[in-house]
């Protein structure tokens, strides 16, 4: 998997024109008109995201610390780890540490990236980059206006046996719990 | 996480007003005035989606099989398990076998649900429901006009290996391998 790109022209889009075609008060949705592998044209539309940071924050007994939030575009409460997207001239680790704080309560002495997820690449421009959070201290959580989360600790076991069950669905916190236990070997996840 | 969802009314919004505030070619967006559960009001904007299915296709000797397709919003030719929409009046899995037949030219004589995962959950409304095919026979892609699409088979080992090195980040993919891994408890992952 790690040919270089020129071996893929076979599949590349190049981009031909842009506009803007939507600007909402949350998205902004773009509409590329792009040149095809064959030589055709076709129309490429997607939303336009800064990126985002994601973080597992482990308590020193091994529980970790999610969030309960409904998500109004799948009508549900959804349980995830704490993430939020980068501010202009944020890094990712800053909007790691500023979320973690501010939606969860809670600062990190120890940092560790675990990669990067791209979440929707069939619209959206957006990436997660992932981080553990350790050696974890409560601070009191800081919520935006309008923010309404409930913070809940959960054994890795528990964790496991709700996604098993149907319960924790949430793309990005699958991924992410994934590149946890991968980096962690655990059970040789 | 099984609480009856009465209990959530601290979290849950509701809808005020709905308006379609953006129709394109691809995508639809649509804005929501909700009343948040301080009684306030709140705006939500999201992409409007039909839902989704993917297929996690298994060899006979345990390769699976996998796309590289260029995903012009990240501009990179990704890694990916072969997934499309579902079609209107399509139940996912006719969608499913549908998609591995056109995208990947298999059909399959076994199929499993392994579950349904929400790739955005901040502004769209898809869901993808997870299916394992097994027992595949080739058959012949079916490339819709302007799609191009490189077939490939890997182990398990390869697979996770490219997890690890970040070659493998497609979001909904991953979090498909993690289901999978867990339906089969392999090395208990």
């Amino acid at each position: 998997m790690s040919k270089r790109s020129d071996d893929d022209a076979h599949l590349v889009e190049t981009k031909i024109a842009s506009e803007l075609a939507f600007a909402g008060k949350l998205l902004e949705v773009r509409s590329d008109k792009v040149r095809l592998p064959n030589g055709g044209t076709g129309t490429r539309e997607f939303v336009v995201h800064p990126g985002a940071a994601l973080v597992v924050p482990v308590l020193e007994d091994g529980r970790f610390v999610l969030e309960r939030q409904y998500r109004y575009p799948v009508r549900r409460v959804m349980l995830e780890f704490p993430a939020g997207k980068i501010d202009a001239g944020e890094s990712s680790l800053a909007t790691a540490q500023r979320e973690l704080r501010e939606e969860a309560g809670y600062a990190a002495t120890t940092w560790k990236a675990l990669g990067t997820i791209h979440p929707e690449i069939g619209y959206s421009t957006e990436f997660i980059d992932v981080f553990e959070a350790t050696g974890l201290t409560e601070v009191g959580q800081a919520l935006d206006d309008g923010e309404f989360l409930e913070i809940v600790t959960m054994t890795e076991d528990e964790l496991l046996f709700t996604f098993d069950c149907g319960g924790f669905t949430d793309g990005k916190s699958v991924a992410a719990l994934f590149a946890w236990r991968r980096q962690h070997r655990r059970k040789n996840a």
